[in-house]
């Protein structure tokens, strides 16, 4: 199967971190396939630069040629999941609700340590419209901007590590879900600071993805989710 | 001072409709600016359509170019009104927010009558992440499209009514907001039918957003709001 | 047109300040009439008191010789609202309510600064039962009595602003309301120590009183609100 | 130990029926005292009498001139309680809850079946403030006025059966709770035609609050019930 | 009437130490009958002894060879309570439930101490599940082994007043609930500390279910306690 | 990896028929091994037989005598999970919470349908626990007992059809879990009955025991699901 894991912002170098973390969990026979944004800001760390994604990412899938059976939108906390269920049949996997619903398996109350604390509020409101939010015990913010975790990992871990653990006894999570895109790849290192499961959002979305596919589930059309009325557009999309 | 009504779809018969309906009511000294989006559907229904309109606001209160004292985003259960809130001081008024916080003074509940079905998910939605569904009795879908309401507005006060009863009745419903910027001006007859307050939303916003410029009120900038962080932006605005 | 504006407590000095407060936001041609009870408590600080004040604050409506628009109950945290809501059919608006929901249009969250920490459980009670403590981050107590306030207010001002500024750090409020009727005045000084959009009860209630009154709307009376059933009454009203 | 029973309105009869329903109940070595407030409305159906019945049962406490060990508050869903909690040491008990509480340990759910249709958001209310409207399935009215009841006893019984049938068909309550201070006498025809358990609230209340004095509580007086600060009333209580 | 009192583990010092504790506060006429289950762990701390328990719990009232009035389910927090209200008639009163119950009307909120933190999550989800969490400040635990209590009364009852005085001055609880079967007896130490009424399960549940059996009332049969349907068991009861 | 499947009740061919649903879409390399407890009741259908399933299970997870790397419950609604995580490391997957988790990827909301009408309220509750209730619509039960679905697998897909299409229409679910372990290989003919996703629980299970270990997650250590604490047992395990 196909799955396009589709970034939020218009860094290539993120994509291609983020497609490398998601081949890594894939199956045998799944093809992962990264897409970045062709408009949008390097990086989203707000509402405004946030809706700006949501269409940018429903446009990149547009834009894609070929058949594909899932998409795994790969931002933490965006807006525009709905959007894309709207467009498309396939199932599509959110990271920050992948990521939550795998931790709710493996413990009572999970946090989620993000970047900016300005990004706090976006996945707090986030869980809730998902129905996610009754054991997310606390959204933490580490204070690190999203390219400054590309920039110097050492220094995030470490930042992380630190939320990760307060979580953990301040507000009694019993998990750690790591609440960006750009965080792939540290979980093992929070695990061993913090002695409780870690979720990589983007790695289970692709497990999510991949078994929707396989129990042969679509997005439900009846209603929420029926597909847009056929209608004229002004100017759109950008030529 | 100057309050801009910004329609969320293209059609600017709808624009200038909802700009006459908001200076009805605006006080003296008020002056209404109806904005039209340069680009996006003509009419919104559905979450693609609504995550485009978030952007297309926003780029067009952007492209204003006098000063301004508030801002009023005159779609009913759309997306899009805290990035207006992050990239502007001025206090901003969304009709949703505006037609139940109103309705909730005159009734212990209310109802939202709207046009389709398959935007009452979206308005269930913004009401909760506001914190204004506790008191929300309902939200009941007239079956009518936008364009239809603009078209045959007789048929429309027809179906609108008769939610509105059923409201009242089965829901328990003690207030009434009309769930759509092109109902504007059915009102009356609402009322008539029902025996209840009918709250209209872009009447409601123009009073709000000037008890707001009138109470020296901004929007606050500490988290949630703060301006967006200067950074690149890849293809953004559009040419 | 013209807004009653009643204390809740009987010092004729209080209802003077409020009434001033009341006025000097007040649009042209909205006269303010501040009136007090005819008996009660010199301050409410508690439930005991507070219930008398409903009594008193209905009496006075009642006993008040000429028309009117709407009437203000000028208590933060007080009873009685929805008893006026029976008797009349003029919007009737709580401080309490009025400052919560204004300050959700500039802030994602608020929270509350009141006078004694034993009128906490009467506002946070009261914002449950109107809906809306969804966005309160918290309420909280400067610890000064409302006779207090308006002796020192310099001392005043300082206690309040504290508690402000804890709000706004550690509960991660983004407006403030001051809590307590004789606090009018001091929002600028909050302003400038917090930092945040600060909201005062009697002014935010007077601008929506004469937004509701423009709106041409009315109490509902079709269940809760609906005008008392005739009846007998046993000593009542006092001689 | 002493009980005071206080009526919530003016009507004698009524203060003796539930007089009799409480001692009927009532352990040996209880003594049950019927209590009726010197002024007031002669049947509490509203937030005004409502309001007005809360100020002249805790003026009937006071002016009870023997010591007593409890007090119950005999109106369904009425203001008050937290104002007695203040004034007197001894547990204070509504009947609202008395019955909710008890309905809550023989059935998973409960509804109420009350007089009049207006009074039921003043019941629904109550029970969230208490923090017991979570199993709480339905709030039913009967049709019939306080004084109805007493009136036709037998058209009341049918009236109420009918609605009791319904909850539990309709809302899948497991049990009933007879919502009005004159339904007392009533249960076990309503058992017999829903077959499940029955609740009156003032027999509920008599044995819970034998069970707090036998258990030596006393209401807390850290915060919420602490007693009213000393200060001056104006023109209060009436001569 | 005979009550039902039964300890959740195999310790039979503890069993007579409920039992005693249960018999110091029932009415005369009361018998209090003790029951130790046939299997089972020495003392239960999570959820796998605690549903091993609720099964033991459930065979020990099924061996009862004489009649009964009503059944204490002695365990804070334990599994099984709708189980018991399944197999038998008469009212099913868990200690949990009871102590919560009785502090509301005392308290405004309530916290509970318990032993092991652990035991916390028990608690809460119990307390949640029969409606009950909404006016619980806090479940605290005071580091200590059930079976420690017993062994060390005097450390146990620092421990226990260290954590209460916490919850009611941190978490702003009015009353407290001891939340653990062996703490029984401790009340009035806690009280010393704490200034606030104390609430003892055991106690608080022979009062309660001494009101359920003197108002006539029995286990609710129509839908969630129905009683099991005739079916065969493999292997059970063990011989 | 090695999968168990573990039934609620002592019906080896239910045992079997799982088992088939299981492996029918595990991936390559992954063995299903379906389990019978060795004592309980034949079919699952309240608490009490819940409760004793609840202990079963785990004493037949701990009979298991080779190595395995996740664990499935398969009974819907049924108590004992918690236990399995506090006796093991590895996952453990409740086909309850499977199914929700997996129907709320590709619908806002969902409904279940169950068997017996007794089992709704042990559904309902424990999708409250696991914090999956703010999406689900209802719960629904077709009438029919565990034991009559297997005799009759024709009525039975007409009974849940029935009900589905209720849901779908009436409750505005758009999705729908079959909610009985019993019901495993009707998905295909609901779906073409609803028009919307049907989920089965124990093929979603699987698919998400396999995603849990192929992430590297195991249980959460630290509070809820910590390893009992080593004590002495009467009598248990049985011999």
């Amino acid at each position: 199967m196909r799955i396009l894991v589709v970034n939020v912002n218009t860094t290539t170098s993120i994509t291609e971190s983020i497609g490398e973390q998601a081949a890594s969990v894939a199956a045998p026979g799944t093809e992962i396939v990264p897409l970045t944004p062709s408009f949008g800001a390097v990086s989203v760390e707000g509402n405004y630069e946030s809706y700006l994604a949501a269409v940018a990412v429903m446009e990149a899938v547009r834009a894609y040629p070929e058949p594909f059976d899932a998409i795994i939108q790969a931002g933490y906390g965006e807006h525009g999941r709905e959007g894309l269920q709207e467009l498309f049949d396939v199932p599509v996997v959110d990271i920050t609700e992948a990521a939550a619903t795998t931790a709710q398996f493996v413990g009572r109350t999970y946090s989620v340590v993000t970047s900016l604390d300005r990004t706090v509020p976006l996945i707090e409101d986030r869980l809730r419209a998902a129905g996610l939010s009754d054991r997310c015990a606390s959204v933490r913010a580490s204070g690190l901007a999203v390219l400054d975790l590309e920039r110097d990992p050492r220094a995030a871990v470490e930042a992380i590590a630190e939320e990760a653990v307060r979580a953990v006894r301040e507000d009694r999570a019993e998990a750690i879900c790591l609440g960006c895109g750009g965080m792939a790849g540290l979980s093992e290192q929070v695990v061993q600071r913090t002695g409780v499961p870690v979720v990589d959002g983007v790695t289970a979305a692709v497990t999510i993805a991949e078994s929707l596919v396989r129990l042969g589930l679509k997005t439900s059309k009846v209603r929420t989710y029926a597909p847009p009325r056929p209608k004229e557009f002004t100017n759109w999309p950008p030529s």
